[in-house]
């Protein structure tokens, strides 16, 4: 299983290579269990969901503590037929297709509550994507019913759902939808927008 | 069929929501044929293939020629099994599966080649998804040998294809990747980000 994000913060100032630098530095606790690579267009990190939700979640909280309009943006995927397995992304984190759905949309909604708070207020949106099975949208419907009961779910959009609260639990609302749904072995990925200190909520 | 995407523009200066709001005029030739709606986080654009990414070229090259390093990102999607029919993204663009995978190759190929220039330089990056059927990489793959042969094609990265080259002839070649592989009635989508003026290629 490969595991990972191409990852891009777009700080919305004049100074966005200053707080870029600094907000990199949340990186720092997770270094030794993830990759990173970075070119002109995003970041790559490779590592277990469990790893780079928390390191994305960081970057984009000490990005937003500038107080300038930041947003993340993020491709996730595990399981693409075309990477090659990495060892660095083992994880029992995904899938758990012995359980019902039901069981896991209890579950992931557990797991959003005892989330820690960042005490950032965020909007995000983001789309799950199953590919390879023709039963597809099942899973989606599953993951949309734990989002609506999840307390971070926002609002319906087409192509996406929006979800809005702490981006400590916003982040675990889209992991939780990343490891839970589509099977454990598939091929799945996330399109990810985070917000904060948008001045059209003003 | 639904068409269309969640777009979003992040100009990197204070003066954003001025870059944002100039850029925004752009979409007035286009305004009969799409619907648009506006939220905090994106803009919503409904339409055919041949509408919106026309729309998406000329918000991100006017954005861009204000010399600040712009992002455009956008979700595309046509044939989400959860989204309505649509009469104004009626579109005779898509698919064209009596073709062979080589044709198909072969008439991309050229209408990159027809694309008119807009004089921007761009940097992107997209991932192409297609839902609901077991030979999703298949049609990847035959997309992935049009890539190269484009004229726009930048190397491939973990998650995604990279692409340079004029805006015209960037966003062209998505287009062609959007409407010319997998189903015509399948759900196919692209995860797209767009750069100009990034600091780092300096």
């Amino acid at each position: 299983m490969f595991s990972g994000a191409q990852i891009s913060l777009y700080p919305m100032t004049g100074d966005f290579v200053g707080v870029i630098t600094k907000a990199l530095e949340a990186f720092e606790p997770y270094r030794d269990r993830m990759r990173v690579e970075t070119d002109d267009i995003s970041t790559l990190i490779v590592g277990p969901p469990e790893v780079i939700f928390p390191a994305m979640r960081d970057l984009f909280a000490t990005a937003a503590r500038s107080g300038e309009h930041v947003v993340l943006h993020a491709t996730i995927s595990r399981g693409c037929p075309g990477e090659p397995d990495d060892g660095i992304c083992d994880t029992s984190a995904l899938g758990h297709h012995d359980m019902s759905a039901e069981q896991r949309i209890g579950e992931a909604i557990a797991a959003v509550k005892a989330a820690p708070m960042s005490d950032i207020e965020a909007a995000a949106q983001f789309s799950l994507y199953v590919m390879g099975s023709g039963d597809h949208m099942d899973e989606i419907y599953s993951c949309i019913d734990f989002l609506k009961q999840s307390g971070t779910f926002a609002k319906a959009k087409n192509f996406c759902t929006k979800l809005g609260g702490d981006a400590g639990a916003v982040f675990r609302t889209v992991q939780m939808a990343f490891c839970r749904f589509g099977p454990p072995e598939g091929h799945v990925t996330i399109d990810l927008t985070v917000s904060a200190n948008s001045p059209s909520l003003k």
